[in-house]
């Protein structure tokens, strides 16, 4: 079994935990973070992500890249659900005899004050094998809007992008993207109510899709011309939708809210016809149909 | 560098770290657990730990030990603050076709919910190695004591532990032990502000206790032979103090104070004399004077 199914099978069996810790939990397992209410009511956002040296980057990444990498997913995480980043944790499962242990935790502690989730307490273990960083990133979601969550998307909403979507890996973007924290708030702060759906496109554009519209009981179309390339690449679409690690929002709203400028749309949502499963579904040029369920990369 | 060295290199850099995000943190890096502060003052307490078979814990040990092993480590860091467990997050690197996957989550998820903390996301990666589960608990503090530091410490305290000391590995009481959530709440309630500081036994009883009189910068005197041995074990009291992994609570109050019957006084805190540092002593019966700095194992 695939991490993928691994990690949907556990997401199904804890769906009844928010009825069973009403009080304290708003939203579980299965957004890009879970939604925690405090005994006054303050909401706020958690989420955990692993880097590991071999896997998620190459041995040979400068020790400064692994670090903004590492806490980097955490905050766009926490940028999906409109949320700003409050404070960090980081465990380390060092290397024997790991000689930049000091420059890792300094570049770790700089990059998460950079984006404003201060690392407030971590843990360190050495033994045989790569490094491995595993990261919690919280965040305070938009005080209006409140948290955004995949399972909003409505039927006549646009679906947008807030950048070029694919050649992260050749580019090098999967280690110097910047997480869409700004580009959250202002959508927050522009649409308010209006936009309803939003999702951090790591595991490939067509997968992260089918996930908003799976959650959602909804159809999302993509039209594939419409999405944007990086630097005007010329890699087919497929190959573009499918490797992930973009880093940038998947928003749907409201066709009469104004979104910023900055959103490139790239389809719309629907209602499922009788008998049709929801999903996403990428529409080429041709008039070929490709699930997007098919196009994500299994990144673990 | 071993472990213990570089997290309090670490830890000495994060020393400004309350006072340059004052409205979210209230203890950063350095005690059992963070502590955090919400928008509308609800304290939290945060803290993260590993667990990597091979190193915690033997790979022949059973699943659903190593499930309690890795949540009860994180649970026993928030009764050391007098905290009540709230949620959890379980971020877990598994071996190449690991074929216990299932049974792992649904017994780290057991256990959470078992000690209050649902686990309420997470992420999973595979790769070559052992397995190794990173998992934050948190918590929130006793509502009229609030969090219970390490720091607090004073001349004139008598120091405690809430339960028998060593021979955790050899007894499997690692891998058993009871988090002492309810323990922490009675001594928050019966002691009130008389409590002053409070540690999870983790990495030997002299190491923590010069780690509690170090941040109170006072001296803890500990009298070997008032300190209570696991089951009649005959163990020196060396190897007793030193492994460590006793998840006991060792705790220093007034002496006044009327402390709940399950614990057992093994010593006094009093201020340093002039030219000697703060930290904690152990006390033989023959008069020798060990420093508890010394009688530590590097868990990781």
């Amino acid at each position: 079994m695939n991490e993928r199914s691994l990690l949907e099978q556990i997401q199904s069996r804890s769906a009844s935990l928010e009825s069973r810790f009403p009080d304290a939990l708003v939203v579980g397992p299965g957004d890009d973070c879970a939604v925690l209410r405090s005994p006054s009511g303050d909401l706020s956002l958690v989420g955990v992500d692993q880097l590991i040296v071999g896997r998620h980057c190459t041995p040979d990444t400068p020790v400064d890249l692994i670090a903004r990498k590492a806490i980097a997913r955490g905050v766009s995480d926490i940028a999906a659900m409109g949320g700003t980043p409050t404070w960090a944790l980081a465990a380390a499962r060092l290397p024997t005899r790991y000689p930049h242990a000091d420059e890792l935790f300094d570049s770790c502690a700089k990059w998460a004050e950079h984006w404003g989730c201060p690392i407030v307490g971590g843990d360190i273990a050495t033994g045989p094998g790569e490094l491995a960083l595993s990261i919690t990133v919280a965040g305070a979601p938009h005080p209006a809007r409140g948290p955004v969550l995949r399972s909003g998307a409505r039927a006549g909403d646009l679906v947008a992008v807030t950048g070029p979507i694919g050649d992260s890996l050749s580019t090098g973007w999967h280690l110097n993207f910047e997480p869409r924290i700004t580009e959250a708030r202002l959508l927050c702060d522009s649409l308010g109510p209006d936009l309803h759906a939003m999702i951090d496109i790591s595991d490939g554009l067509g997968l992260d899709a089918h996930r908003v519209a799976y959650a959602s009981g909804a159809v999302i179309e993509i039209d594939s011309e419409r999405v944007p390339a990086r630097d005007g690449s010329a890699s087919p679409w497929r190959d573009r939708f499918s490797h992930g690690e973009d880093h940038e929002l998947l928003v749907t709203f409201r066709p009469d809210g104004i979104p910023p400028g900055s959103l490139t749309v790239i389809g719309r949502v629907r209602a499922p016809e009788p008998d049709e499963a929801p999903g996403a579904r990428v529409i080429s040029l041709d008039g070929t149909i490709a699930p997007g369920s098919e196009l994500g990369w299994d990144h673990g």
